[in-house]
């Protein structure tokens, strides 16, 4: 049977998530669930949109993945089944499977002259509107569709539930712009911060495929890196390396780079040659 | 095979929760075991106690639940198996099991002229206070019954051992008075606050019935809310909605009720026709 | 099937451990998989060593424990399998399996005349160097072997591999020094705090065994405490216990005692007769 994934802003202080299992299990008693995170920021859509694209690469194919940043839960924002050949996700549609998305698509960057993070389309890749009543639990709430609309129908497609049961197709999935890197005159590469972990790394939207090749410097906020780092010990107090995601990062040794650097999401990289 | 679901103060910092975990696992190797939270505020019962009313009704009604916030851990106090046909509750004799008590017994509330929270009076509900010690970790600890009592009774319960196995009847179960709501003179109707969670949220004892019927405005703290909200994005700064337990909350857009307005549980709340 | 432990610095914000969660599940769908704790404070290598040692003997002596608090991820430090009659462990050789090897070795502490933590010395223990690359993941990142060695291989072992595939014996394994217990000049015994659990606990390494007969007093911090208490809730505002891991144990009744006595990891305690 597949698993399912949840990743919410819900916080582990409650019994919100708890509840969301129960509705699971009662529905699919044998099915695995795990948590990838609760502790989104509240209504962080961005930052939940980086961690389920470089999460759900881990899990079986067959994976439904739930994913509930929400704060539009009760107005007329649609819930989006995304139906793809590496994965399945329930969630708003409300930018939160951009990233995903734009992974998915190498339709996106085109034209850049950069390589841009992306799997091979997936072919048969369809999305459909979550509309299906009969799905949901009795007496669906205002302020809760993760409990009420969104759990029990990943338990009902874990246990087998065809897709375009769930509803009719949805057309285009809202998605957010995601930052792309640029070409610089000189030769060098323009990147963005994406994301910062818990660590206070820094990770951008640069892959090692991007990057001049030759010595490099990288420079952030007015200081300069030189080289890449081959592990978080090497280095000066700050340091760049290649990621666990494949992307460079800024980091700092034994310390919050995100804090040192008083930098965040958005925040420019460039590497060039020495 | 039931699943048991753990709720206690103990945090996730150290590694308490898997050993009850691991002894779970030991004694009955399938079981599905859920987190309904572990950050209860240290040896904060009332607390622990709303969320696992507010949440169990999501699991299956043979789902065990063990609910281990026991300041008095070592001392003379009882360990408890409430059996009902709503779910089985495993939990020192504290007053933890209040709220499950007063949504359990119609007789709560009586003579208020009020709809309380309630569900149907459960035939066959018995309490058992736990004290065969055979069913119990060798050595017992004074400090983590968590681990040594609640873990393997909970495990051999899902395995099929007969309630009435872990020790004789209890009699009355500790209970603190859960508030209930009072009718004000001018057909308005008086709440309580009975849990801020994790957001803020200010969750009052009133539900959708306890209402005035036609336009509403709700007080709190010397503000005035005018009308229900149907989403956490309609509405002023602060705002009132139907949430997810079916109880009135106090919410604030994109920000924290409870400190924006300074208050806690406890707190009045009045809703009257305008 | 063997049941997964993890325990990590990862936190639970990110998606780190999920997506070691999903290799697992990819290789072996249907093991267990239990959070031990991955709030280790960042790189506390200490820190972790003690929780895993007072955790890991709650759980069935075939499972795969996998502890990675890992700074020097991506150096020339070793992945080890420590595989024993209690428990297999699959970790960075770092120390982080100090007072597993502690408790697990009756050599340790032997001269001092005093009882150390230990547990029979488990006949057919051996360590292995993890090393053979087909049981990795493709692409073993520089910054994340708990996703890209640890994580499969643990599976594998789940699934029956045989330790010695994955590598080499190991020979010696990195350790710190585990604090042992002094006998005092006048009878009584000077222990070392060895870990401050999340409550503010101070946990030493002194064990019942270890402490003078009759009527004691506990020093620690200038502070003089008058005797053991059965519970957190006997004695005055500070009390010394012998805690759930077997060990005294200095608390705050209602408060952090860490806090309120200024003291942490290293402190020495003295129990001496009245």
């Amino acid at each position: 049977m597949p698993a399912i994934t949840l990743l919410t802003d819900f916080g582990l202080r409650d019994g919100y998530v708890a509840a969301m299992k129960g509705v699971i299990l009662g529905i699919a008693p044998n099915v695995t669930v795990v948590n990838i995170t609760h502790e989104v920021p509240p209504q962080d859509i961005a930052s939940a949109a980086f961690i389920l694209a470089t999460t759900y690469p881990y899990f079986p194919s067959d994976t439904i993945h739930v994913a509930v940043v929400d704060p539009g839960v009760g107005t007329g924002r649609r819930a989006i089944l995304l139906d793809t050949p590496c994965g399945r996700f329930l969630a708003p549609d409300n930018g939160i499977l951009s990233h995903v998305l734009a992974g998915l698509s190498p339709a996106r960057g085109a034209g850049s002259g950069i390589a841009v993070p992306q799997a091979p389309l997936p072919v048969g890749s369809r999305a459909y509107v979550v509309q299906n009543r009969s799905l949901f639990l009795p007496g669906v709430s205002q302020t809760f569709h993760g409990r009420d609309i969104f759990a029990p129908v990943a338990a009902r497609l874990a246990l087998g539930l065809p897709a375009h049961e769930v509803g009719p197709e949805a057309g285009e999935v809202a998605a957010f712009p995601v930052p792309v890197p640029d070409r610089l005159p000189n030769g060098g590469v323009l990147g963005t911060v994406l994301h910062v972990d818990a660590f206070g790394n820094l990770i951008t939207n640069l892959r090692q495929e991007d990057l001049p090749a030759g010595p490099l410097r990288v420079r952030m906020g007015g200081r300069v890196i030189a080289g890449l780092s081959a592990s978080y010990q090497e280095g000066g107090e700050i340091l760049a390396i290649i990621g666990s995601s494949g992307r460079l990062e800024i980091a700092a040794r034994n310390a919050n780079a995100a804090k040192t650097l008083t930098q965040a999401r958005g925040a420019e990289v460039v590497v060039e040659q020495v």
